[in-house]
């Protein structure tokens, strides 16, 4: 075997593990895990609110770029044979009338309650992070070892059907000089979020204080880095708080699926 | 007022003359005309269809990458101030139970059969036809003043719900020392179907003939040019026939939806 497929196969057996993890109890940030190979948002909901949804994101493709649809009532995508949308992710959220009602690992009794779940894979900015890191940008959260910070944005949705709300975004601080390339690589990568939507002064975006992010986790900014602002895939779940929907199961934010597709395929 | 703006007011203007055109009952090929704005492939849709065509063209985003969707019952879209898509096409074409049914100049009578028509705008190769003359390509069926050739090929589409059908695919033909810039600058334009699906042997695709195209007209290929095909949003059309689509209204191949919108929009 080539060192090449060598690489990509150690690469998807790196996912295979983790999802094994997290189907096993394992509860951790998935940032920097697996890398190079795509990692996704979910929120899966009945049949009912699946157009409304699938509106919803393509009317607002920077925050909710889809990357795959199950079927109704199917928990497997073709972005990862043998996986089970329903465990293999490390923490999922449950929401009931648009309102958190609990966090847990093992998501198959609540998806159970409806036999027509409809899961959608959304991109997320973490597969443009190895792009940033192979270009010698540091990507702060995960040098730190924590999760990103995301904010609840005052940047409105296009509405779709029942569903409205504002966009999230997630933040990562760059020095200056760094900012413009920043830019010009993630727009390399329009299907996980693209280019940044905000650079700069996070009062502009209806964010009062970056130290108390509304998700994940506060990062630090040191002299002479810039506040560089991207459209996050959590905006699914301020929707669902803002729509009151009924029912919606989503990853907890910075949680994430990670599939078997190397970040690569997402660059055009 | 700027020279920039000044040119940008006028391609609006061109637009919207030629929307007015269509809606006088002017026939004729769109290709060429209101040259830097993007051109749209419509189907609409009875409501209870729409989540499964939003789906195909999720899961088929090359061929079907959507640009725009209607509120349901509404013929307006943001892409085109004071547009009606009933009537602001050159040509529309019926489809019932998977057959052509007529082909028609107003849509309107066809559109009142239902109160809930779901349209989608479909991003088409024409945008990056101007990119492609830009770099001194010559676009063949511009030049010449016919419509783009475009074949059924033997690509499956990956399925949704209700929906399945082949691929089909526009053809230009380019200069051997140019199809490497016509593939690197198409690129650019993932949301208008990008790069090609194929360069060279039609046969591989399934086309026995390039003279004789399933839609559209065909083109002169000289000595020294090879067939480049790139992915069609006449795509919905061959999935309404091969699904059996109970009703559909859509453009007539090449008779397309002129938007307010730059091409240089779609460029990332």
């Amino acid at each position: 075997m080539s060192a090449l497929k060598l690489a990509a196969r150690r690469a998807v057996d790196a996912a295979r593990a983790a999802r094994a993890g997290y189907r096993g109890g394992l509860v951790a940030p998935s940032a920097g895990i697996a890398p190079g190979m795509t990692q996704a948002n979910l929120i899966a909901l009945p049949r009912d609110w699946a157009y409304d949804f699938l509106l919803y994101a393509q009317r607002n493709p920077k925050a909710c770029p889809i990357l795959d649809v199950t079927d109704a009532g199917s928990p497997h995508t073709v972005l990862a044979e043998g996986a089970d949308l329903r465990t293999d992710l490390p923490l999922y959220r449950v929401w009931r009338n648009g309102q958190l009602a609990e966090e847990i690992s093992d998501a198959r009794p609540a998806w159970a309650e409806h036999d027509d779940m409809v899961t959608f894979l959304i991109g997320c900015s973490f597969t443009f992070e190895t792009a940033l890191q192979e270009a010698g940008i540091e990507v702060r959260h995960i040098a730190d070892g924590s999760n990103v910070p995301m904010y609840l944005s005052n940047r409105a949705c296009r509405p779709a059907g029942r569903l409205r709300g504002d966009m999230v975004v997630s933040m990562r601080p760059i020095r200056a000089d760094r900012v413009a390339e920043a830019c010009t690589i993630t727009a390399r990568y329009p299907s996980v979020h693209g280019a940044p939507v905000h650079v700069g002064d996070p009062a502009l975006l209806g964010i009062a204080d970056l130290a108390h992010p509304d998700f994940g986790e506060a990062v630090r900014i040191e002299p002479g880095e810039v506040p560089v602002f991207w459209a996050c895939g959590v905006t699914p779940q301020a929707a669902v708080m803002a729509s009151g929907v009924p029912f919606a199961i989503t990853h907890s934010p910075g949680h994430m699926f990670i599939t078997d597709v190397p970040d690569s395929t997402y660059h055009v």
